[in-house]
């Protein structure tokens, strides 16, 4: 790590990263130790594990965590690992069951993780020492998030701070309407540096462009703070910002935590080609304030909330060189699938926005594989970016 | 190879294997170098290479080796590598020569190996010392093994031993009747512990467990042992175990070996779905005695004999998380394949046995891959796979 | 690097390399680093980019070069990596631009590199410093070559050598008819290895030894050589030998360059089946001689010249054990592809030969990974080869 503490110190302030940290397999182990292995990861929604029995099993890196909903209807987070011989007990994604039974050898472990039963074992086999591994688990406005590490950041301030503005939309309270993967072919800072950062929304994306005043430079941006600053609170959304991105004294034994709302363009009230509704507004949301929130839960988890639906983004690395981009789109838990939403027109603007992200991300992780590529000058409208890339060299100090 | 002996003093008796045996680039490779490279390895029947010129290759990790009759029926083992720019000459599979011509350059050997001809080569060069790589080879029971090894293991003992329980079998005359390769995403140790325990079988293989005693706890299966204890011998077959499998003081320089029977549940006369015969007896049997036997020849070959047929048993390492679990049928070989042999209804249960054993070892893979992984307590149904395991950590101290 | 120089004092003279030079990955980055990205590289012809703003782009490792026309018709070579974040610009192929713009966030640089604009960044940034990175370039008989080295060897040689006799060919006047990629599993060199000699020609290739004498003993080339030497002065078409491959103390410095011409077969005027014209005669060239020209241009591009086609063959490592075998095909620029020229009977023998060679290098590349390969002697037919891997060993002392 000296070489790395070298190349740390030697970074240029708002450049971005030397090649290393984009293709070195050494650095990809830190990165999902000091990262996706310590930080909080979003797994799944209340609705997913709604009934005591449901479970909600998910995968990254080696690990594969199975959230689930006891008798008592109280959630647990378990290492998807039999303590037998170490087999997968539950399959990717939601299932419902009595008791969790492995189906290798049939151990058979309660709701809670407590083994109850192993069968044939002699008698000096103690079970209540081989139950599954607990992990940390919170769940914050319906959304369910682990950690890998024995000593998570906490989720307090986040809670504290973030509930208010939150409220109106009553996350909780709704449902999972589509969902889409997208893997791209590159390290997981590029798909995040690129998420960060609307400077390449004008070139990259007309479709977002057309409607979306965060494409704007500062400047230009102000104006339309002021209209948002009016319209929101009219419909009884939060549009003071709260919280900061990544990198604060404060944050740091706290999950990082952001919330602030900006304007779409005149004739837009949510994220739709047309710029008209695509479901029926959330919670307690009072009419189309033509606006979107942008939110940030820790370090990793991202939120876009429209007056009638939320977009969820995951990023989940796979390889140095793979990350699979990830969307959620939540409605109103009343709302009927059939008949008040649009699924089509509600998911078109991110998924023509990711898979055109998706190029572009891929062509630079070509870019930087080249002996020509030299850490270059972040714009000034790539702050976010230059505060991802601040937090992540910070990472390699703790 | 410090480390490799801390982690066996470390590992826990009668649990499974340390992770990193399961993970590792080096340990496989020891594995391929002290295990396949040194051990007898299965290749071909006696019926694949019936006449003179007759050829059968096999491939193992990065090696090749030919199986070939000359013409004085003698049987022979070569490297499959010219000698001029080490080009393969055979083609994986049973092929037909007079001479072994490389495709490249026309280099011709003998089926004895003998370089005979090199094109236009200097009067200087010596065509006697080109000549293949020789390597071991033993036929047994028409089936042929092959080492790599320049001092392999004895066969004498196994010979000795193991040759009159199955004269009766006569499986020098039987032929392959069918033919199956199931590639299997996990290291091959999990694959054998799998192979090697029948704790699984009540909740894993409900085909089997319908069917085969094996199934059953020792003292459950006792009652069996005496029913078959009676009803092989009526029928001309022993039910008497012999050998020892994988671990014995005696065996050290001997390829281990090991044979008994045992009985299937009634109304099964062999391992057909209704326990109806599938084929006409092998050999000498005079009758359908319910029953099935254990054999294992060296470390990696195993069969399971039906009155009426073979099954072999051959696992192939092809990298660190990937091996091939093939399944070869035998029967009698003047059986008629189209009117004698219903092959449909004979490799029904070990298709579908082999099938699930790949998913639940794939699980099993993926959750020894996790940080949570640890060494868990074989139950004592699995004494097979505990010998195995004995067996495989002895490797590391030859 | 001791343990290489250990390796090539150990090679035997004129046998095939030490299995490690075709197998180990840090003797691949090597071949990559001091031949591939030091030598000159085919990336395309004079037609492809004849006008103001054409560009080609090319990949090899994890390099791609834009070679660009500027208003002034000069030719440039860049690396194809943007200054800001390091995207890839232009995609691989043809294009034509009156500006790269890069797609990410639309930098956009002019056809000599020069950085024209940098959306929003603040008045301090650079533009002048931050132009593309430019490349070395050398155009010759039409021929675009690039180096990615900073100090390339000269071309000053070749240009004056060759020039002469390429002439009557006028290949600047030429245009692509048709391409193919054969993508080999096997190592770059066992395919420079095999395509620098026939002595394999006679067993593997019937269709090239019907026509093509190169595929005889140099005693009986001899009849042959003299039968071209009047044939191809009568067509306007030079014989003599000029240049030498690969190993030449003048050369050192230099780009190495080699030209012959030998006789096809009686009744072959070209390459085709029944060598019966496929195109129509070439710049000057006046008649039929029934012969063709061996081109080296570098070390690493070939050229076989007919009277009425020329075949380019490039070799691109896409890893330690894959490469891709490109075929390019040139008729006269004037020539009507649809009425002039039969596509299928030009591609005919070198995509049936190749397809063969694929077969018997994949088969090499098999054979040399075992343990049992050991190094073979060359035959005198080989004698391409012999240099080729003297030229190769060569390249880890400099």
């Amino acid at each position: 790590m000296n070489s790395i503490n070298a190349l740390i110190k030697r970074q240029a302030p708002e450049h971005s990263l030397e090649q290393v940290f984009y293709l070195d397999e050494a650095i990809y182990r830190h990165d999902l130790e000091n990262i996706f292995m310590s930080d909080w990861l979003y797994v799944c929604h209340d609705s997913q594990v709604a009934r005591a029995g449901d479970c909600y099993t998910w995968e990254v890196a080696d690990e594969s965590v199975i959230v689930a909903r006891d008798e008592e209807l109280k959630l647990h987070a378990f290492a998807n690992v039999c303590r037998h011989r170490g087999s997968r007990i539950c399959e990717a994604g939601q299932s419902s069951h009595k008791r969790l039974v492995c189906p290798y050898h049939a151990w058979t472990y309660g709701l809670n993780g407590q083994l109850l039963n192993a069968r044939q074992m002699d008698e000096s086999f103690d079970k209540s020492a081989s139950g599954l591994k607990k992990l940390y688990l919170e769940e914050f406005c319906g959304l369910i998030f682990i950690s890998f590490s024995e000593n998570p950041p906490s989720f307090a301030l986040l809670r504290e701070e973030l509930s208010e503005p939150l409220k109106v939309f009553d996350i909780k309270n709704t449902k999972v309407a589509h969902h889409e993967v997208h893997p791209t072919h590159a390290n997981w800072k590029l798909v995040l540096e690129n998420f960060n950062e609307c400077y390449h929304c004008g070139p990259a994306h007309k479709e977002f462009s057309a409607s979306h005043s965060l494409m704007l430079e500062k400047d230009r941006q102000r104006v339309f703070d002021e209209l948002i600053a009016k319209r929101a609170p009219a419909a009884g959304i939060s549009a003071e910002p709260v919280g900061i991105m990544q990198i604060d004294e404060k944050t740091k034994a706290n999950a990082p935590y952001y919330y602030d709302r900006y304007a779409l363009f005149k004739g837009y009230l949510t994220g739709s080609e047309d710029g008209q509704p695509v479901a029926p507004l959330l919670g307690e949301v009072s009419g189309y304030d033509g606006g979107a929130s942008n939110v940030q839960l820790g370090n990793l988890t991202y939120l876009l909330i429209y007056a009638d639906h939320v977009v969820l983004y995951r990023f989940t690395p796979r390889s140095v060189n793979l990350t699979d981009a990830e969307l959620i789109w939540f409605v109103r838990s009343d709302a009927d699938l059939e008949n008040d939403v649009d699924i089509e027109r509600m998911i078109w603007l991110w998924n023509v926005t990711t898979i055109a992200d998706k190029d572009i991300i891929e062509r630079n992780q070509k870019g930087v594989q080249s002996r020509y590529y030299r850490p270059g000058p972040y714009a000034p409208m790539e702050t976010y970016t230059i505060n991802f890339i601040k937090w992540y060299l910070n990472t390699f100090s703790k």
